[in-house]
């Protein structure tokens, strides 16, 4: 089979590609060719037996979504995008890539020849919900309210592949990431950068910065889940989803009080020591806007699965980024 | 003040400005100026003791909605929309409209000059809703999923408005109007037409054919009530929405078998009597998705009132358009 990922130089794009590249196959098919696509050249991976085409440009200009569905690939990972923080100081940026290039990415798929009717794994967010929300966890059929610019554009994102799938013009499937924690690499930000700063910073032997009370709860999955449910989302048969195309992904809602209680039990107390509590209100209130907990119970359903415990969600860095082992 | 109305050719522009010429006012300040657009010029009314503005265009072309913001209308009432039949029936016709027209107006009215901030009043439907539906009424936090494009395209024109006025680019309100009953004029080949045919035709002497079984049930208002939601929606202190700019708005919960027996009361059963039961499954099939009934709780805690009654609903007819009597 034949897949395009857009997006694949983006930390779960990489770890999405690593991850087919492994398995070979998906939804038990061959893999025989890929394509990598993103707005820099994503690095192609090293002795795969299939063939990989790397290509960099942006979706959003004329006639580059055609290019990427002219060899008609059989699934495409949609997960490019303007995150969140770029996508709210740049507004027309933010419409141009997150809405105008998925549209379009969406017609030139309407518009090859008749009979291609290829799977389309669309990553949206839990951006697509703003506050204020119930006091319980929140369910598969509460509306979407976003609070910025990205969660607007995801949410019509969601909109759309519900309404091209139900006319048959592709087989759709959006899946609502929670906050990906812990992210690898640097600090970013990103007004939900801490969450996984507090855990990646001590684990790295640096300090990091609080800037929230240790009550503030939120919804997380590892990277290795997100590609989990990329992959499953990719491979569920669609029928019975009906005409409600987007799922809410499970995670784990916990406060960061519980985060750090993790961090001390799976890397002991002098790891949980490097954090530093330097309250900023400017993030307390953007982070008061963001979802607490969901009731995930329809992906469920549909057999997604994320970590069960912060526990985990730390281990599962130690093993994928720091080779298993926390420095001293 | 200066009033813009987009689709004012259609049923409900064409009674909302009869209803704004009849006041002479719009939230207690004097009307001065009026631009009445739509894709056929709409009749400019008569003996106005202001200045009436008519132009046809199609809203989607490039240049159209710069031109029709350049005078800097206080209120905006965008009502032009390709109806749902037609919206289905020519997906791209519909999104050109429903879609980038409407965003097209927003981007005019974010590239005017700095301090421009009009009352932008968007009527949206229920149709941005879709079935499984819960058995108790649909209440103001339940998700939009709708089933059709004209439905997909009302969604994301409320994400937008919402986005825009959160930006400060505007200040929106959007309404989702139920299924207009009784409308005036000729049948139409819309799938809900007969909810309106019943009454018109039976109350005109004519015969109608009731395509569904008498125990399908709906959500429906006046045009004197859409008239006065647009109003109302107009006026109202926008501060108190928040983010969330669209509302469900009031409506009346009936059966066809209710509607039929208010028909009985008010013009006697004779009148009921040339209503031929015709069952089609196409269209007993399509009303099976649509919603029955609402819980409009907090448009009506912003003050949007609705007919308590179908007789008063029926009434509203016979007064408005057949004079208030029931021809023999």
């Amino acid at each position: 089979m034949n897949i395009l990922v857009l997006g694949a130089a983006g930390m779960v794009g990489r770890k999405l590609v690593e991850r087919l590249v492994r398995d070979g196959t998906l939804g038990g098919r061959r893999i025989e060719r890929m394509t990598l696509f993103d707005v820099v050249a994503p690095v192609a991976p090293e002795g795969v037996p299939f063939q990989v085409r790397v290509a960099a440009g942006d979706l959003s200009q004329p006639g580059q979504p055609e290019r990427l569905v002219a060899d008609r690939p059989d699934t495409i990972f949609h997960l490019a995008a303007i995150v969140s923080g770029e996508a709210e100081a740049e507004f027309e940026k933010g419409y141009r890539i997150n809405l105008d290039a998925t549209r379009a990415l969406f017609e030139a798929i309407r518009h090859s020849n008749h009979g291609y009717t290829p799977k389309v794994v669309f990553t949206s967010s839990i951006a697509v919900f703003g506050a204020p929300f119930p006091d319980e966890p929140i369910g598969d059929t509460f509306h979407r309210t976003p609070l910025t610019s990205y969660g607007t554009q995801k949410a019509i994102g969601e909109l759309l592949l519900a309404d091209y799938s139900r006319r048959g013009f592709f087989d759709g499937v959006g899946i609502r990431l929670p906050t990906i924690c812990v992210r690898p690499g640097r600090p970013n930000k990103a007004a939900s950068g801490f969450f996984s700063g507090i855990i990646r910073e001590p684990l790295n032997g640096q300090e990091a910065v609080l800037p929230v009370a240790d009550t503030v709860r939120h919804w997380h999955a590892s990277p290795r889940a997100a590609v989990e449910f990329l992959i499953h989302a990719a491979t569920i048969d669609t029928a019975p989803l009906g005409q409600r195309r987007s799922l809410t992904m499970p995670g784990l809602s916990v406060t960061v009080a519980e985060q750090i209680e993790a961090l001390r039990r799976v890397a002991g107390d002098a790891v949980a020591a490097r954090i530093r509590r330097e309250p900023d209100p400017t993030v307390m209130r953007i982070v008061e806007g963001w979802p607490q907990r969901f009731s995930a119970k329809r992906a469920e359903e549909f057999g997604f699965r994320a970590e069960q415990s912060f526990d985990d969600i730390i281990r599962v860095y130690i093993e994928d980024e720091l080779g298993g082992r926390v420095p001293a």
